[in-house]
């Protein structure tokens, strides 16, 4: 365990991380990352080019990571983990592609986004292009099952994606809607991933539907906490800027407290802001006073906890073991990370 | 046989049509037309809204219908080709809503395109949905010799869409990378549909790549005269606006042609209007009158009848019937068509 001490009411807390995922998993992870980097060539230049690009600025892995984790704590030990875990992060990776370009964003985890380098075409069709490898991956795998896993996931995901669109500048979302699509976009690829551990390890259906509810729950929370730390990450570490939910108008679950609970001046200002998109330099300091004033940050994060506490149940049904442990301290990262 | 009766020398000729291949395949089409509704629904409203817009607008249900046609020469007599089609449809028309955001297109087929209709974010998301329903409709078929073709089709066709961009813009173009271009993004699918009607079939390899090689050539001659006709196209026949890839300096084999047989004058004109990208209202009928005049028009679509006459030999290996007469036509169809 990563040993970041910290005192707490006089206790040493151990500061979760990802480190004993990594450790456990090894070099499968390098193994799926060169694989990426293998099946992403392409005689076409600019595919790689681009691909190489957003796949250096994808971040932490944590799809493929709970891909080959789950595996592991399934007890498999052959190699097709590695290929069906990089089949999931280039389905990510397409996704974020295509984000990039619907939310014009210029910048991701701190360095120029895709669209932003090489403008939206480009970006559209490498994310085709990725996708297509992704099928291709699993389709060299052979099995369908897990075929079936990852191309519902795909779709679910475009649904919460046009969903999320739908509540975009619209402040009557309701708190169900915003599940729905945290739900769709997020986390059914977070339950697929890990689905897909019991799966290749041929292990009984009870065992792949809890790793299922594990995946889905953890997602939840990873993106309620992004939504969190949308208002208030230290921007040096998440790379991403600040505020880009905020500007780009994304009704979140902090923004929604902060409305129900706001007075109506308060509720002017998020119309003004978030549904005529009429934005001036001071508003996201205001904004993120509000989320703060009406405890909208401490109730995302309390609610995440909840849903990270269910993730962790979920692998009640498997021995203890640092294979365990270590997806338990993965779900925990997933809340208490600041960035 | 359609009998559009013309004269030419005193003969009474046939206009080939795609009637004979429609008789033969009958209410399986309607059968793919109604899976395609069934499968493109989602409780997300927007998704079957706007997928219907485009399945609606998609033109002549070529792909699926080589699916049907040659899974019948095959001698095929179960249900599966019906979803498979569908699912080769569904890859052409996410291709189809990508394409026009990425040409910035405001008409296909002489309708308003969905991204004209609803923006470009939910164009680019519906896209996504309908090719992950694609590949559900894969897996629920269960082949993975045909996932393995339509999966590499798929990366394929994103690969000469990202080569087209490249080659935009760029009268350096070669007759060889335009080749490789259309290889790419349009006869890989053609050559994909055609093929899995004999792995549906399971007929030997031999027929298979017979196939793969009609489709092909097939596709090869149908996208010489797509590029032909937006010169000469009959506007309300064709519904597409003619000159739309003039005006989006689409360096095309006509105009390839036109530059190389043409003075530093009318070089002087292509490079200002397709490099520059400085068009006034005159210049497409001026562009017009360049490729008639250097006869590019007639070569392409005399090499086009080469490709076609060379999709129709790839037949010889099946035995004459109304199957193999229907596919025949329908290659004759690819070249001789007005719009």
């Amino acid at each position: 365990m990563a040993l970041v001490a910290g005192v707490d009411q006089g206790e040493v807390v151990h500061k979760p991380s990802l480190d004993p995922l990594s450790a456990l998993i090894g070099s499968d992870l390098e193994h799926v990352n060169r694989l990426i980097v293998d099946r992403m060539q392409s005689p076409v230049a600019l595919i790689p080019q681009l691909a190489g690009h957003i796949v250096a600025s994808g971040g932490k892995r944590l799809r493929p990571m709970l891909t080959l984790g789950c595996a592991r704590l399934c007890g498999y030990i052959g190699t097709r983990h590695v290929a069906l875990a990089a089949a999931v992060e280039f389905i990510h990776t397409a996704t974020l592609l295509h984000d990039d370009v619907v939310d014009a964003s210029d910048l991701r985890r701190g360095r120029e986004t895709a669209n932003a380098l090489w403008g939206n075409q480009p970006a559209i069709l490498v994310g085709d292009f990725l996708f297509s490898r992704s099928f291709e991956l699993m389709v060299a795998d052979g099995s369908l099952r897990i075929l079936e896993i990852l191309s519902r996931a795909s779709s679910v995901i475009a649904e919460g994606e046009v969903l999320q669109l739908m509540t975009q500048n619209n402040l009557k979302t309701t708190e169900a809607s915003y599940l729905e699509v945290i739900r769709a976009k997020t986390a059914e690829l977070f339950a697929a991933a890990s689905r897909i551990g019991a799966v290749v390890a041929e292990r009984p259906q009870e065992e792949e539907m809890a790793l299922d509810r594990f995946g889905r729950d953890l997602g939840i929370a990873f993106q309620l906490v992004d939504d969190m730390l949308d208002f208030s990450a230290r921007q040096t570490e998440l790379g991403k800027s600040i505020g880009d939910d905020f500007r780009d108008g994304k009704v979140t679950l902090p923004i929604l407290l902060a409305f129900a609970r706001g007075d109506e001046e308060e509720r002017t200002f998020w119309r003004r802001t978030l549904e005529d998109m009429d934005q001036c330099p001071l508003d996201l300091e205001h904004a993120t006073a509000l989320v703060e004033r009406h405890g909208a940050l401490a109730e995302t994060l309390s609610r995440a906890r909840c849903y990270a506490a269910s993730a962790i149940d979920a692998l009640s049904l498997f021995p203890d073991g640092p294979e365990r442990r270590a997806l338990i301290e993965a779900a925990s990262f997933a809340t208490e990370r600041s960035a």
